[in-house]
């Protein structure tokens, strides 16, 4: 710790002094003052970030700062809900001046791009940890949930799963930039499509486990569904496709966690626009059956992890 | 970890299942969804606390689970606000089920104690660490603010500084029972006084950090005032005048933390009721002058921690 830079200072520096709407009241007191919008319904998360668990201990601070916002504001996105309020609790080694100010850049460009305003949290002294709580609103009725999913329905995604697996692999191969890296250092939520699938889909997740793993939830939650996919219809891209062996990157697609994309069911008789791309169907019978390009059935399926054993953030 | 026992089924077995009022969907989707209740404004806190330097290492799992969520209670009592909704974030070394249903044990005594409902979090695998997030809500301008204090003011207090600071270093010297022990494990948080406090305080905080350096928060929020103390007024007990020197006490009342007494000051023209203690009045000059039982200025203060050299919990 610097000496003469006290928690106080620093906390007055880095974090006072914002304000945004809905905030009577923002850091500094003993708790935060805020002003919910009559006629919505509160969404409430809250993820912990370890450093060397949940991130590699050399990432860039902006990018951990990015990332410890980003993973909550895709479990708004995937409820439906608009993003409002944060908190940030850090658990720091030391009082670094340097390290706080380019996490700040990171978490403030992201907040200022989802719209929604830190208000209060805490710095403590310990290991490298980050934890975010954040709430959205969601008007009374409109949360996307995952339990809605019916057989039948279509299961999509707006975009690629298996990018920030693969990028995360080339980070740990010493790769500092390119397509496959900024995917996982700097996962974009999906606010805007949150919001366009209210009143559309019927289920809604967010993939930070992995697709299969994600879908498994859904399925569970709806009742003890099943469901078949297609690898064909899977959403590639260049740099992907460009990556590893082609059993590699379907491990990417299938298992491969820190996505932040959203998976969501939509009621077959809707038409989906372009961007958004079917890749299965839910389907009564328990399980899920993923078949090849050529309609083969895959036999041995990539396990989702288990986060407690891998250490990756997951809901209460 | 033991085998087959996973974060999920954890996650599933302890904290899934639970509502509560406001609660339109608890733990186990991508966010929690709430009602808040009309006319009313939200209060929101975060607190992170660390083994072995937020609270000792050997602490039962029960205390640890009562004093994570008790630190966050007493600055939903400082703001004036009832309790509503939660949400936790362990960071455990192992997935240890025995060392879960104790903390379990500890939190939700106090959790129904108080009328908050756990609504989500995670779990991770890393050093024991415990955030707690709460929210509550107060009447539209009844917040209880740490600004309004004015020149004239008393000084209050319903319950003795003290004790905590005095039951940790009892702890320390391996005592397991007691009065201070109690104090320092089971925080008290003094709900029931921050909704009486609503329109009759000019401001108010919680002793988390020693009753001088939470003071000077109030006074430096005000608008920088100062403030007479008397020695001779404040509260003891029993147990703290029978531990230590009269040093060690006064160390103990005037800097030690972690008693989560509620502090705040009234206009003169309040008649206190008999609970109450004035400790003293808000002054127009600058400082914090303390006098002991003779009239006489102490000139050696203890001073206020550092929370980020010492560690403990402070709000952004």
């Amino acid at each position: 710790m610097d000496a003469g830079v006290n928690e106080f200072e620093l906390i007055r520096r880095f974090f006072r002094g914002r304000t945004g709407p809905g905030v009577l009241l923002g850091p500094g007191d003993d708790g935060a003052l805020l002003l919910p919008t009559p006629g919505m319904q509160l969404v409430m998360t809250m993820d912990t970030l370890l450093s060397g668990r949940h991130f590699p201990e050399d990432l860039p601070a902006a990018d951990i700062g990015w990332r410890s916002l980003a993973v909550n504001l895709s479990d708004l996105a995937a409820m439906g809900a608009e993003p409002r309020w944060c908190l940030l609790s850090l658990s720091l080694p030391q009082a670094d001046e340097t390290w706080l100010a380019s996490f700040c850049k990171g978490f403030f460009a992201l907040a200022e791009q989802a719209g929604i305003t830190l208000v209060g949290g805490d710095m403590v002294r310990g290991p490298l940890s980050i934890t975010v709580q954040a709430t959205g609103e969601v008007p009374a009725g409109k949360a996307l949930l995952r339990s809605g999913a019916r057989p039948g329905d279509r299961i999509c995604l707006a975009g690629v799963p298996g990018e920030a697996a693969a990028g995360l692999q080339c980070w740990q191969a010493g790769e500092r930039s390119g397509a496959l890296v900024d995917a996982f250092c700097r996962p974009q939520p999906q606010l805007q499509l949150g919001r366009r699938l209210r009143g559309l889909a019927s289920a809604c997740i967010d993939i930070s486990d992995g697709l299969l793993a994600d879908l498994g939830h859904v399925l569970a939650e709806s009742g003890g569904l099943g469901a078949g996919l297609q690898l064909a219809r899977m959403p590639t891209s260049a740099a992907l496709a460009g990556w590893g062996s082609a059993a590699q990157q379907r491990a990417a697609q299938l298992a491969g966690g820190d996505d932040y994309l959203l998976l969501f069911t939509v009621p077959p008789v809707f038409n989906l626009p372009s961007q958004w791309r079917e890749i299965g169907r839910v389907e009564a019978r328990k399980g899920i059956r993923v078949t090849d390009a050529d309609g083969q059935l895959l036999t041995d399926l990539p396990h989702g992890w288990d986060h407690f054993a891998r250490g990756d953030s997951s809901h209460a």
